[in-house]
Formats: C-alpha cells, sequence, structure tokens
C-alpha cells in the first residue's frame, strides 16, 4: 500500500484530524455559548453531533501522534477500512446535524425574519464550523489499494 | 466485470432506479400539494432537490430498460464510474435536503407544537420519501471490480 498524504498515521492524515478536531469543537463551544440551543431539537442534535465527532477525531489524531513518534504503520487493509467505516458513520451524523441546523437557522434569518431575537450569529457560524468539519472528512483519506 | 444484481442494466438495477424515482415524485407531489411550502426555503430546497432526482433516476432507469431490451451490458468501467458520481451527488443533494426539512418539521411538531397550523403530515410524509429515495440510492450499486 503506498503512503498517502492524508492516511492514517501520516503528516497529512495528523494535520486533517486535527482541523476537524479543531472545528468539531468550535461548532460545539460557539452552540453550547448560547442559551436558547437547547428549545431547538435541531440544535441539540449539532451538539451531540460535534461532541462525537469530537471525540472520534480527537482519538484518531492521539493514535497518529503515537504512530509517527513510534514509526509504526497503520496502513493495515483492515484497521484503513475500520477507520473508513467510522469516519463514514460519524461524517453522516455531522453533516446531517449541519444541514439540519442549517435549515432552522435560514428559516429565522430568511424566511421568519427574526435574527433580533435569536442568536443567529453564533448559530451560523456553528452550523459552517459543522459543514467545515465534515468537509475535511470527507478528503479522501483511505485509499486502499 | 461480474453481473451483481443492483449494476445498471439488470433487473435488480431498474428495480431500484423505479423505487427511487417513485419516492422522489412522491415527495415532490405531497409537498407541492402543501399551499405555505414555498414561505419555508427548506421546502423550496426539497422540491428541488427532490426534482432533480426524479429527472436523474428516471433517464437512467429509460437508460436501463433500453440495454436490458437490446441485452448490451453497461457495465464498463468508466460508465459504472460516471453514473456513482453523478448519483452520489443527487443523494448528496437528497439527503442534505431531506435533513434541513427534517429539521423544520420536527422544529414546528415538537419545540413548537404548532401542527394544528400547518401542513404537517404532508411536511412530514415527503421528508420521509425523500429519505427513503436516499436509502434507495445507497444500496451499493457500483462494484466496479
Amino acid at each position: 500500500m503506498k503512503d498517502f498524504q492524508g492516511m492514517p498515521a501520516t503528516f497529512g492524515g495528523l494535520a486533517l484530524r486535527l482541523f476537524q478536531f479543531l472545528f468539531a469543537a468550535s461548532a460545539l463551544c460557539i452552540m453550547a455559548t448560547t442559551n436558547d440551543f437547547p428549545s431547538v431539537t435541531a440544535f441539540r442534535y449539532l451538539v451531540a453531533a460535534a461532541g462525537l465527532q469530537c471525540l472520534w477525531s480527537f482519538s484518531l489524531a492521539i493514535t497518529d501522534i503515537y504512530a509517527l513518534l513510534v514509526r509504526r504503520s497503520l496502513q493495515n487493509c483492515r484497521l484503513v477500512t475500520l477507520f473508513a467505516v467510522c469516519d463514514g458513520i460519524t461524517s453522516t451524523l455531522t453533516f446531517a446535524a449541519a444541514c439540519a441546523s442549517a435549515g432552522i437557522t435560514v428559516l429565522i434569518d430568511n424566511d421568519l425574519g427574526s435574527c433580533s431575537r435569536n442568536h443567529c450569529t453564533q448559530f451560523e457560524t456553528a452550523t459552517a464550523m459543522a459543514f467545515a468539519s465534515w468537509v475535511l472528512k470527507s478528503v479522501p483519506l483511505v485509499v486502499c489499494v
């Protein structure tokens, strides 16, 4: 298996994981700073999905750092497939949460025009961060040839 | 390339395409029967995404029928890859629209409890149909071995 940057146990892969973690953590923190997010199910779901993604990305970043330090390859095909399946599940959950939140923020901002009574900026920033985290997950991490 | 049921130009593939088309068309028609869907951006987006998917699934169903009638194989690797990429784009759009609509319907139904003043049943049914269409698209159509 060739050593593509972006795969597990490469510096590219580690950078992707760290950025995913940072974006997901930002989404979580920004949403959690608003006091009215628990009143909307989609925002609660975004917080849960971003939390799950933080945990997953952080765990894989730690694994990558360990593998890089001890110069051990993680490019076993089964392991890479396992990472790909778990990545697929977490990224689908994050994307679904980001889409649902985007639907609500567009409703509040454009359709109802009631941004003055809501934390529109925070909701929109958290949604954008979740989308950014999903886009980074979609970078082809796994080339299992 | 082996002849898996579910690939283009097989009866399984044709059945999947027809069901995708039917679910997407149902989502489009059910949403269009409500008079207030244009007031919500996410519902307009659902109608657009379901319309695009109808067109794509119908075109591929016609191609499958033609290929089955003249007994011609469509299992050329490039053609299958093209179908897979276009399927990926349309299914992502449908999934995003379904998630955004689901966020809004949950907001109306659970969070605001204002189903009596809205067409909740139609909105929820259209969203479910869009999800069903996406699930059928995710059935592994392409095994390009």
